[in-house]
């Protein structure tokens, strides 16, 4: 026993003299108006702190089925393939390109913001050729031009689209372009990571073949999941795929011997289960408060938000035709400061706000009211506190008018 | 209001025909003692459980910045890249092979058992060549047989091997491995999966390139999570690759302008926030306990769970020079049936273990006594329920005898 406490002062001294100690983090409490993460309800973060199971133990099967069943109702889909990935919407988005697409394959890419980018630089990776068709940032994507694409690529074999560009807030028109590449015999992937729950997305009605989203948008959960659903007939392509995926940890062949195994369910990865307690958990809220009010309030504090911000003189970067209500790109008025702005709305109001991305950095920000924190509270918080933090910066903006403008939305 | 309300309850009918409402999951409090995830103590839980913040907010920077000191203390590094992959240890395996292997290129890896085939897949879908050095199932990596591999090919970059082996419980010589690797001018990628926390591993010591392992092992946090540290040699291959690595969401080329971004860090991919808590939470419980201490917890566990099983006549897989303590792999009694026993261990006692993996299913069980589980309450569990579930099966083993020979251990 003499030695051991010699050995554990040693140790001791050790480690003292190795790192400056470090203690438990305490994150202060945000309201998170960004592009995602967005607010998490309590409801999920307690859910997430459950007791850990095995991937195999037989209790937590049963939660796994409930979550494929509750993934296709957010997805409203009957498709067999609804499962989360174990990664973020990166994962998400990659697991689509690698499983769906052969070397030499063409890809026909609809780019109009950061999303459509980051798909070619998927798709080149996976050794196949994306064709772009390209749309203004600000706009969506355009369905002619998507045809006249797959006119002249009558070899393509995948479109795909980004149905909301959280870059700028725009919304795309998937089920038409999902209509044209099937004419063309293609199939569709489409990116609903920031779309998933906050608007109108019906994969099965829809006929789309590939679609990941992000737990932490409209889900409200923490980041981190990537759901994704596939089409009988995308499932089947990966089944004849000539080459394997080149992805082991994304390879749907080994995956699904997990996700949909059933009784004979195999060991693939282990999968990440407090995390998936929480999406669980977010999808029961989801189910509870019903899909369709959903998307219905996300377009009530949208409306609100967009009278506070029209009221005191801003403008959307989208056209209201095709805006998200879950994401608001302002243009940032002339002789403002960005990053002053972020930052005093981060330290004196613990508000945060996204920044421009790419080509948009320093001219927009992107006011995030995605799922939970998609309410009216935060509607008038946010308002009142852009307006305070604009007027005492001597901005050229209508002060003092903002959150009257919201509340007549609210009362009508 | 009338319409609102109307539409209200057409939609929670809609809703009620569509599925089952499913109810919020609460799982049953176990006792993990499988080959991972291990127990997660309340701590970390809790810890996971705190307001998610943005990925970009400066206080989760701060955070950030402490985790990547807690990583290197954890792996015993002072290399610059220390961070946490956003993916469990199959997306970490993924990250070290598509990042420093270009395609045509050699590889050495070292197989005994499960995961080292995973690395032949991986190495494989990565357009490199492997070359196995094999080794039976049970026994450690033979640095002899490495060896005369890169003596027989001498245009191998990489070799590749596992220290502590999941699915059987051996625990290979890396150091000795990482020397010969070294020595023929070729890089080192060491699978420490298991072994982080539970086996001595000094990675800057022994000059290990690559190292990645999971957060749900020996460290104790909840699974989806793979820490990785790289050596200045590896990132200078990394940056100068001449083909693109082919997984986007893991090219450390755009995955450190995050992690290693400092003041100008750039969003890459929405981290996984509140697991990252989690990690934190069990680093710093790791750096209170003191590194070295953890590894004689885990062996002295270990030296009285073996007590109490070779006690009762059962004999283990492994021997004892190479055997980890933190994943015990026993040869199960002649006449016994393998699912009976884990069944009722599970339904009667709430207790996990582990089944054989691959050629060893039905043949062994492995116990895991790893991290926050690993502690002098859950061996006398386990080895008075598996010794009364044996004889009450008539399993020919010796009754009664196990606790005390294990509790021998514990005074001495």
């Amino acid at each position: 026993m003499m030695i051991e406490s010699i050995h554990f002062i040693y140790n001791q001294y050790i480690q003292e003299k190795r790192m400056t100690t470090v203690r438990s983090f305490h994150p202060p409490q945000r309201t998170l108006l960004g592009p995602g993460p967005s607010d998490v309800p309590p409801r999920v973060l307690e859910a997430m702190s459950r007791p850990t199971l095995g991937h195999l133990d037989p209790a937590f099967v049963t939660m796994m089925d409930e979550l494929k069943g509750l993934l296709r109702y957010a997805f409203q889909t009957d498709y067999s393939l609804a499962m989360p990935i174990s990664g973020p919407g990166s994962a998400g988005m990659e697991a689509a390109f690698v499983n769906l697409l052969e070397p030499g394959e063409k890809v026909i890419i609809c780019q109009n913001g950061v999303f459509g980018g980051r798909m070619k630089e998927n798709a080149e990776r996976c050794g196949a050729v994306p064709v772009m068709v390209q749309d203004e940032w600000g706009k969506p994507a355009d369905p002619h031009k998507v045809e006249a694409a797959l006119k002249a690529n009558p070899d393509a074999k995948v479109v795909a689209v980004v149905q909301a560009e959280t870059s700028t807030g725009a919304l795309s028109d998937v089920r038409t372009i999902a209509g044209i590449a099937h004419k063309y015999e293609c199939l569709i992937i489409v990116d609903s990571v920031t779309a998933l729950g906050g608007s109108p997305l019906k994969v099965s009605e829809w006929q789309l073949d590939a679609v990941y989203s992000g737990s932490q948008k409209c889900l409200s959960c923490t980041p981190g999941l990537s759901p994704i659903t596939f089409s009988p007939r995308a499932v089947e392509k990966v089944k004849s795929r000539k080459h394997k995926v080149q992805s082991w940890f994304l390879d749907f062949n080994l995956v699904l011997g997990y996700w949909d195994g059933g009784a004979q369910r195999s060991y693939h990865h282990t999968a990440p289960i407090n995390a998936l307690y929480g999406l669980h958990e977010a999808l029961v809220m989801l189910q509870e408060e019903v899909l369709e009010n959903a998307w219905q309030r996300h377009r009530k504090n949208h409306l609100a938000l967009r009278a506070g911000v029209e009221a005191m003189g801003l403008a959307f970067v989208v056209e209201e035709a095709y805006r998200l209500p879950q994401l608001n790109a302002i243009t940032i008025p002339p002789g403002v400061q960005d990053a002053v702005v972020r930052q005093r709305l981060l330290n004196d109001y613990s508000i945060e706000i996204g920044a421009g991305l790419g080509a948009m950095a320093g001219k927009i920000w992107r006011i995030g009211l995605m799922g939970h924190a998609s309410n009216r509270k935060n509607v008038l918080l946010l308002l009142g506190a852009l307006d305070a933090i604009l007027t005492d910066m001597k901005a050229p903006i209508y002060s003092g008018v903002a959150i009257e403008a919201a509340m007549q939305i609210y009362n009508s």
